[in-house]
């Protein structure tokens, strides 16, 4: 393993862990909250907004820039970073779960994945070894091993589908040819204790920079969502981040930081902003609703954001309504400041060493309004 | 006349003027090009990014924002300047020209235009007294008299639209009650030069802070618009500015500042970017166009905007087929670009003293690319 991937605990809270990661393209102070990139733009802000807002990691989806412009041409202009501008860390998918949640006519096999494109309804397929190798040309400095997720409540497809995960994890080891990026493993097995078990102790046999813990949140409860995290944590060697895939609401950033994750991203604030939403550390407000119309306070008057230094409530509801592009711009600056301060704040506490009380506080002011 | 809105001539060259016109807001250098912020906000920036662009003087709609959000909801909330968050100079339009081009069933009578909105079909009524009280309630720097603009190629049609605007912009004059604005004239009279002395005659006697050419780029040919203005830079008071409404290509801001015009507004820039349109010195660029797949120079190799000394044409056209906002912004961000610093560089041009050299060079380069 390449050392510019290691990964220092600067100070842990009971089971939070406040790290540096180290990549080729800066330090990640974690635990961070990514914004996603789907189509090599996060939606609706520019490079210098996001740096305005302090992003460090983003996630762009190997799925979607495979298909459209196609990794080759990107290789071609000089990678990902280039060509997004963006020149802090980058995190690709492996393709896999947006293959199984997008596209058309997928058949599965021991070997890959074949699909239509939901584009233009061309025939592609994916292995493992084309997974890295779309990845190797985009050029980010994490990449995922390509995976299966199964459904949260059939013991006989998650133990099938983790199966399949583990071997196609060694054939994108065997596949990586580029030591200037991490491959982070997914672990599977549904909530299903002994098998998260035996996918942990697969792929920590693997010695991989990082884990990623998938097959979360799509569909299951919260209470085994936490215990799932919970019994992972334990298994998982301490010296290598932990990333929780497609989680970004804030209290669960909050939950997830409790059981040891290092590392989310969801496209949840980005989303939202677009429609309407704007998140709070108490709730979440739609800001269409009829009650703004006069409202000159900001979305939340002890936010420090672009969009709260600046707007009224009224001005961002007649911008949704006479759907000015703005409006989703100034939203997801908000939504976005709001996740990645929050993530901010949750470092300082475990560096302070109060992290659960701040949880603590944090959730009950959640709770109140909701 | 409130002294606050004086104009200074800081340079001439030929009829061309290089100007200071100072408003509650901050002063105008002229000749200046004034983006159009229709809805209260110039479509897919942010006022930060259009202060990053050096924007000085931006223009609202008074028939727009009287129909949404309302102008005495922007009222309450502090005015125009305070909602939209621009502390710089605005100008609003009078609501005349889109009750003529937007509205439904509209009815004129000597008093005011009778319409329905386009929003929801209601019904109302903008005479020259409310036309101001709205843009009182606005709050803008520049406000604009109620008018009636006739079509190019009737004689009679065109003098009684003239006649109304005279008497509709006396009621103007008088209803109007802030000192903190400046009420500009809009010259009518179609392309009958006895008309337009006539009208800028009648409007001269009102001193005025400032007079608008009206009625023009509505149909006539391009040497009828330039002769009507030659006309009118020779019976126009030489120490007011006069503002050339709709206008904002490159060529049409060079020979219009080569007739004396020192202040333009166009929405051109914001909706060719929309429309995936580039616009440079030497003409015009679809980025959507094949050519650009993988093409890794900028829009324009020689421009300094923030789009073209980060993004490659390539990315540009990802985003146009991926049909993500940032592919507007960046677009709106190239083409307001171009317009502003021209207007920077004819001014220098005026200052120096070879603004004649400067238009015949543009002319050049612009009539050789197309």
């Amino acid at each position: 393993m390449d050392n510019r991937f290691n990964y220092e605990i600067a100070a842990r809270d009971g089971r939070a862990r406040a790290g540096i990661f180290h990549t080729p393209h800066g330090d990640l102070l974690t635990p961070l909250f990514a914004p996603v990139g789907t189509q090599a733009t996060v939606k609706s802000v520019t490079p210098a907004q996001l740096k305005e807002l302090h992003a460090s990691l983003i996630l762009a989806n190997t799925y979607h820039l495979y298909l459209r412009p196609g990794d080759e041409l990107i290789a071609n202009l000089g990678g990902l970073h280039t060509f997004m501008h963006w020149d802090r860390p980058i995190l690709t998918d492996s393709g896999g779960f947006q293959v199984f949640s997008l596209a058309d006519n997928r058949k599965i096999d021991p070997d890959g994945v074949t699909f239509k494109s939901h584009i233009d309804g061309s025939t592609h397929r994916i292995t493992p070894e084309k997974s890295i190798a779309i990845q190797e040309n985009l050029g980010a400095d994490i990449i995922m091993a390509f995976d299966e997720c199964g459904s949260p409540y059939d013991f006989a497809k998650n133990e099938a589908a983790m199966e399949r995960t583990h071997a196609w994890a060694t054939r994108c080891v065997n596949a990586k040819t580029r030591s200037d990026q991490a491959l982070f493993g997914i672990i599977q097995g549904g909530i299903y204790p002994q098998l998260r078990q035996r996918s942990a102790e697969y792929l920590t046999a693997l010695d991989l920079p990082g884990y990623a813990i998938g097959g979360l949140s799509v569909g299951e409860t919260k209470n085994e969502t936490l215990s799932t995290l919970e019994l992972v944590d334990t298994w998982l060697p301490e010296d290598k981040p932990r990333y929780l895939m497609g989680v970004g609401s804030p209290e669960d950033l909050i939950t997830g930081v409790q059981r040891g994750v290092d590392i989310f991203d969801c496209v949840l604030p980005t989303r939202l902003a677009r429609h309407h939403a704007a998140i709070t550390r108490t709730g979440r407000l739609n800001l269409a609703n009829a009650k703004y119309k006069s409202e000159k306070s900001p979305i939340d008057a002890s936010c420090a954001c672009y969009t709260c230094m600046n707007f009224s409530s009224a001005y961002i509801r007649h911008l949704i309504l006479a759907q000015e592009i703005l409006g989703a711009t100034l939203l997801t600056i908000h939504n976005l400041y709001v996740l990645l301060s929050l993530m901010y704040d949750i470092r300082q506490a475990i560096i302070e060493g109060h992290f659960d009380q701040f949880a603590a506080d944090f959730m009950k002011h959640w709770e109140s309004a909701s």
